[in-house]
């Protein structure tokens, strides 16, 4: 790098590439795109040597700063994990290409043909974490839909991330792509994220951060362009009076310990007082058993002595961990007044066997995916068969719940006449 | 109003009020929304008198301040004008209901039922300039999408806003809705505009700036909420070699002349090199004609002595007058192009025979309508069959285009299972 460019110069140069590069692939076909995909897919399997090599040179280093063992862990690559991010690049070309789908189609009296048509977004932005794995999903996903991506990875796996970027590029080559429509930050300066939160000069369309609490709420406080995010998960299961409890039983275990560290699980129970006898203490052994920690309110503490008392603070906490608090409300409004002031807009869940109370709280639980009798654990894109996701978004506009390659487009009204001309 | 409340506990008291007035109008029924609309006209013809009472005193206000013909001619209140504000709260009411239409529904293998269903965005905030009639229009719209709305009309409108907003909620009370639904900024503070830019504490969901470029821009720069708007319309005719020279010189015409003041108006003219013998007289003849002032390129020039030169600034100009520029380009390539550089991606035209430059142009352009062989007046969400609309959006995310009811929704994925579980 020559080091009289500043940061500045450097984003900048890094935008209008994106930009330009964003042009050509508005117009790629889905056959160049997914030539491109496989072709990264077998280079990553090509380089594994290079790339784990790499992977050393940033393990060593994070050694010596003494970081937790689930941050090394994100940050190790081994030969499964590079065989995953191959398939993940395959599974993205086997996707339908959303580009250019044609979403409605109309006639005006006058005769004007007007369609509404699927095109890209244009440059995305993606700030994540020390884990490369997301540099092949990102890049990925912003290629299928058609969008230049300008990548920036933690500095921990600078190292990892562009050994793979290398493999994306040199895909994006053999297709007759150009490599600047999978771009990286080339250093791990902090003042190129700022820049990059500014919108590179009106070059950055939509910003995607990847990560923890604080990075994303540092993106959401600080980006002058929209953020497709969710600051947190603090997911609820609601069980009605008229659940069934075996039903409760199973979709709290499942909602809450499947996976304690994705964003849909949950970490609130309530449970209805009206039927809190025969549902509170199976649902609590049943937590217990598996390993949760149960904090609730003093009736939960009642019904069974390992219960340790929640504090206010519990209902604002997204645990991701084998912690869980729960509470005995006074019907579904009041469940639906506890998600209203606790939740995070994220995915709720009903359980009960009566369809006018789950039509209600389907109807007003203000969450961006609502569910009844199914366990929170579904909020995910390959679950809702949008094949690989970015995230989960909690913003009400554009994209809301899962983010795959569809919302990863925008839409252009194109209207065809025949020399109308307005009265 | 209490002098001892400040600005923020004011304004934060009206964010409060609409959070709680959307969650209920998020439920209410169309006809009931309905009724509310047709009493707010039935109410506006009723109470003409004071509206125009009120309007007097702001006029007389007005007055005193030197302020150009054309801002006090927008100001301006009079019987037919109240007659059409009542009419268009009518048209509101006839539209379809938005909320809680299914947009799609699918069933997962594991028998997860999928809806993705309408819901409305929540707390709009509509910022706008001293004319009355978007008061009426912009509360009747959020209404009819089930949003809660808080008005901020330029202050040398207060006093008519005021009158019009007494309507409003009355119609809103006879509906049995709650009147803190359609709220007005009780003063006329620049302050409190700023406070909505901050989003009033995360009560103001979405701001739509209605006025002229500067108000525009700042609510842009400022904003720390999504915001639906267009900064300007700097829309292009490309009349290619292939066009016909009649139905060329009609577009050309109308989408300049029609009317000058709106955003859909044709701004810069380009032809096509190879046929510029057979359009460029006609076409600037026929402007000239009908009024219009031609600032041209050295070729345009030579076709015409009345033409003057276009400067580089002209190529970036919103008139909103009737002045056009125009230049002659070297094919579609080197139209799109200009396009690119100097366009605001609002709403472009091609007017051509060939099939295939026409699809070339529709998917090339960026920009939020793109027409082929129609005038860019077309550029209105009545002419798009949405009905009212609240302004054009040239942001590439959610709103694009036309704002109308449905495009002042969101979306929530509903799911129903029958006990699943995530393995």
């Amino acid at each position: 790098m020559n080091m009289n460019v500043s940061n500045r110069e450097l984003m900048m140069t890094l935008g209008i590439a994106a930009r330009q590069a964003a042009g050509l692939l508005a117009l790629a076909p889905a056959q160049q795109k997914n030539e491109a995909l496989l072709a990264m897919a077998a280079k990553i399997r090509r380089s594994a040597a290079d790339i784990l090599s790499e992977n050393q040179r940033d393990l060593a280093n994070a050694a010596a700063k003494d970081l937790k063992a689930s941050f090394i862990d994100r940050l190790t690559l081994t030969e499964p994990r590079l065989e995953a991010m191959a398939q993940g690049l395959e599974e993205i070309a086997a996707l339908p290409d959303p580009v250019g789908q044609v979403m409605a189609k109309w006639t005006r009296p006058n005769g004007l043909e007007i369609s509404r048509v699927r095109v890209p977004i244009g440059v995305i932005g993606v700030i994540y974490e020390s884990r490369p794995n997301v540099t092949a999903d990102a890049g990925g996903l912003c290629l299928k839909s058609g969008n230049a991506a300008i990548l920036r990875g933690g500095s921990d796996g600078f190292h990892s991330s562009a050994a793979i970027i290398a493999c994306l590029q040199r895909g994006l080559d053999i297709a007759g792509l150009p490599r600047t429509a999978i771009q990286m930050v080339p250093n791990a300066d902090r003042d190129c994220v700022g820049l990059m939160l500014e919108g590179l000069n009106g070059t950055l369309d939509l910003i995607v951060p990847r990560g923890g609490k604080s990075l994303v709420a540092r993106v959401q406080q600080d980006a002058r362009v929209p953020v497709f995010s969710h600051l947190e998960g603090i997911c609820h299961v609601y069980v009605d009076k008229a659940a069934d409890p075996d039903m409760a039983k199973a979709i709290v275990l499942n909602a809450k310990m499947r996976r304690t560290g994705v964003c849909g699980s949950a970490e609130t129970i309530l449970i209805d007082r009206e039927a809190a006898e025969r549902n509170l203490k199976p649902i609590i052994r049943t937590l217990i058993d598996a390993g949760c920690e149960v904090r609730g309110d003093a009736q939960s503490m009642a019904a069974d002595p390992r219960v340790k008392q929640a504090s206010e603070e519990d209902w604002g906490t997204e645990y991701v961990d084998a912690i869980v608090s729960m509470k005995v409300v006074d019907g579904i409004g009041d469940a639906m007044a506890h998600i209203a002031r606790y939740g995070s807009q994220h995915t709720d869940s009903i359980v009960t066997e009566d369809e006018a109370a789950a039509t209600r709280f389907l109807t007003q639980v203000d969450s961006a995916i609502v569910l009844h009798n199914a366990s929170t654990q579904f909020a995910d894109g390959g679950e809702f068969g949008f094949g690989a996701e970015i995230g989960i978004a909690t913003g009400k506009l554009h994209a809301r719940g899962p983010v795959g390659v569809e919302q990863l487009t925008t839409f252009k009204y194109q209207v065809r006449g025949s020399g109308q001309t307005r009265p």
